[in-house]
């Protein structure tokens, strides 16, 4: 079923949420949704993983054909899991952790009607809050991940050409990606948020409001998926924002560079120097402890004391948060928002992204993956963070 | 909201599911998630989506800002829906539908709060049944999609150079889908199937049992997507099957075309030509009123008599399916399976995938998109049929 080197780490991550759920009165959790079994399992599976409270977790495998390890039971349907666990000797749960963030209503229905459960509790909760603290190996992932995120920003410069559309320039950052070592696919929490491997935004279309709550979301190139490139020409004094997922090692860094086509205007050049600024106050402030509102707040002060609030996170439209947890999927645990309860903790891993839509120009800013340790934070995302002219 | 072109097609899907909702004793649907938002809207959006069983449907935003219309209404949260419902003198449904095997259970529940409804019926199954009968419009954009999908695999051979990996080649034939207007992002029903564009099999990397019910979905570079190629070197006597999702309308059309380096087994090419007798058999036969069961009985029994049934539709592990309707996801109804209680109808659009893994050489078959006509199956993916060698 593993490889017997990630054992240890599993077994980290199992310990975790078993301590969760005997906090919450949990006797048993159920898994079946890809992002929790990767988590779990360290690999994709048809079926589900069932740990109990105590002891170790049991894998019940629809498909691949082939796993081994002597917890491992193939099963067609989930009535077969109570039924191997009366078997195994373990109590059925009477409170039940389900997936009921994740998994859709009848799933979750047909698994109660399962176990029977006296009480279901929201493993989604659970699990956000165990994975939102990251071990060092998966530090290590997305330090890796940041890494060669990084490395493919410093080429994207020479992949444009004159007269070039986002969508030409975006196809070679795609292609450059996947070169690179990019899975591609894009994991995000919540079932209406779809994205293609990320967004590139060119001039007015960064002020094109989008049905998704990511900052900047651009028109898109079709009403199936309105998003990033919508097939603007790259002209003089505008800028493109880079802004892929850093897919690299299932687990997603998070890194955004501004690009423009010849000089932008002053405000422009302006809204991203306090861009640069309001990192750096988080960089000097941030540390466990530390709240999430507080690090908004101290930005919105910064954008406010420079008349730049109307551009700030767009113009139109504006995204609410400045940062976000980022680990299997893109919009993890902590959130940095003005009403987010969330403080900073070791092992917290964040993406902090100050942007500003300057109309005529298009979107300036930065972002970078940081990770938070007993001291302060790390930057994980390393490359030089001016307007690079093209 | 709408380009005023759209809504005569849009009046239609809405006519077709107060029919069902009709006969189902239901007073109102809410539609919430993507794809369906897309089918009743022509766009994504945020928000939801109300369908009383007589009248005009209200369509209830929370992002983007700026859409317009008498039936849009900005919201920010599901409980303002029953307000303005009241408000418009609309009368609250007793039978409500909604989407129960596509959003999470806390979704549901949270609309079942809303509205509180004395009977809960699942507007996906209702969706997908509307949905599985394309108009000439929906036909239209599939077809457009099929072209599109058609000219890209005729150029793929320009694409091979000896020595790629599959890897290699598959990230050329993503740029070329993306540089003639695939819009990327792949849709499929149930939550645990995830494929980033397609899938690119070769030699032994056929053989590799996938957790998703693809057929013939391959390793993958990641146990975080075990799906498609896992870095194979494409050798001689080997095949590799290109089986990318055509993104092109917002209506997926699928393919498969087998290439070879250089020759490959007579087995391989044995199989190949049964694959293609398989679809002769099924084009002659297939239109209205035939059941599904019986066209995949019909090509059991012609592999069974070709002594090929150990290599049909795997190896290792056998898909349980040869087709598939095909539309705004991978995979709609119809099914083409032993135990289908599909019948076709016209309208139906499906992919017809009869395939083969050949152990030493890889996959081999065919796959094209069919639309069911009054007397007949239109092929969608019109280009050459053969093993083509790279």
């Amino acid at each position: 079923m593993f490889k017997p080197e990630i054992l240890p780490e599993l077994r980290n991550r199992w310990k975790a949420i078993q301590k969760e759920m005997s906090r919450k009165g949990a006797d048993g959790c159920l898994i079946a949704s890809n992002v929790n079994l990767f988590y779990v399992a360290d690999r994709v599976y048809s079926g589900y993983f069932y740990l109990p409270v105590k002891g170790d977790p049991l894998f019940f495998v629809r498909r691949p054909v082939g796993l081994t390890g002597s917890t491992v039971f193939y099963i067609r349907k989930p009535e077969q899991i109570t039924v191997i666990l009366e078997k195994e000797g373990i109590a059925l749960p009477q409170t039940l952790l389900l997936e009921l963030d994740e998994l859709p209503y009848n799933d979750v229905v047909r698994q109660q009607s399962v176990f029977l459960p006296e009480q279901t509790l929201n493993a989604t909760a659970t699990l956000r809050k165990v994975r939102s603290i990251k071990s060092d190996y998966e530090t290590g992932l997305l330090r890796r991940s940041g890494e060669q995120h990084a490395a493919c920003y410093a080429e994207v410069p020479n992949l444009y050409k004159p007269g070039m559309t986002d969508i030409d320039f975006s196809i070679e950052i795609e292609r450059l990606f996947r070169q690179r070592g990019a899975i591609g696919h894009f994991r995000v929490f919540g079932q209406s948020m779809e994205i293609f491997m990320g967004s590139v935004i060119s001039g007015a279309n960064a002020d094109n409001p989008s049905p998704y709550d990511f900052a900047m979301g651009g028109g898109g190139l079709h009403n199936s998926l309105p998003v990033s490139v919508n097939g603007t020409v790259m002209t003089p004094g505008t800028t493109v924002m880079v802004d892929m997922g850093g897919t690299f090692t299932g687990y997603i860094s998070d890194m955004t560079r501004v690009f423009s086509i010849g000089k932008v205007s002053p405000l422009a050049y302006k809204a991203h120097q306090v861009a640069l600024e309001i990192q750096s106050d988080i960089e000097a402030l941030a540390k466990p402890g530390v709240a999430a509102c507080d690090l908004y707040n101290m930005a919105l002060e910064r954008v406010k004391k420079q008349d730049l609030l109307p551009y700030f996170m767009g113009y139109s439209q504006q995204a609410g948060f400045i940062g976000h947890g980022i680990g299997i999927q893109i919009n993890e645990s902590p959130v940095l928002a003005p009403r987010s309860k969330d403080e900073l903790k070791e092992g917290h891993i964040f993406a902090l992204e100050p942007k500003f839509v300057i109309p005529g120009v298009g979107a300036v800013g930065i972002e970078n993956s940081f990770a938070v340790h007993k001291n302060g934070i790390e930057k994980l995302t390393v490359l030089n963070e001016e307007i690079i002219e093209l």
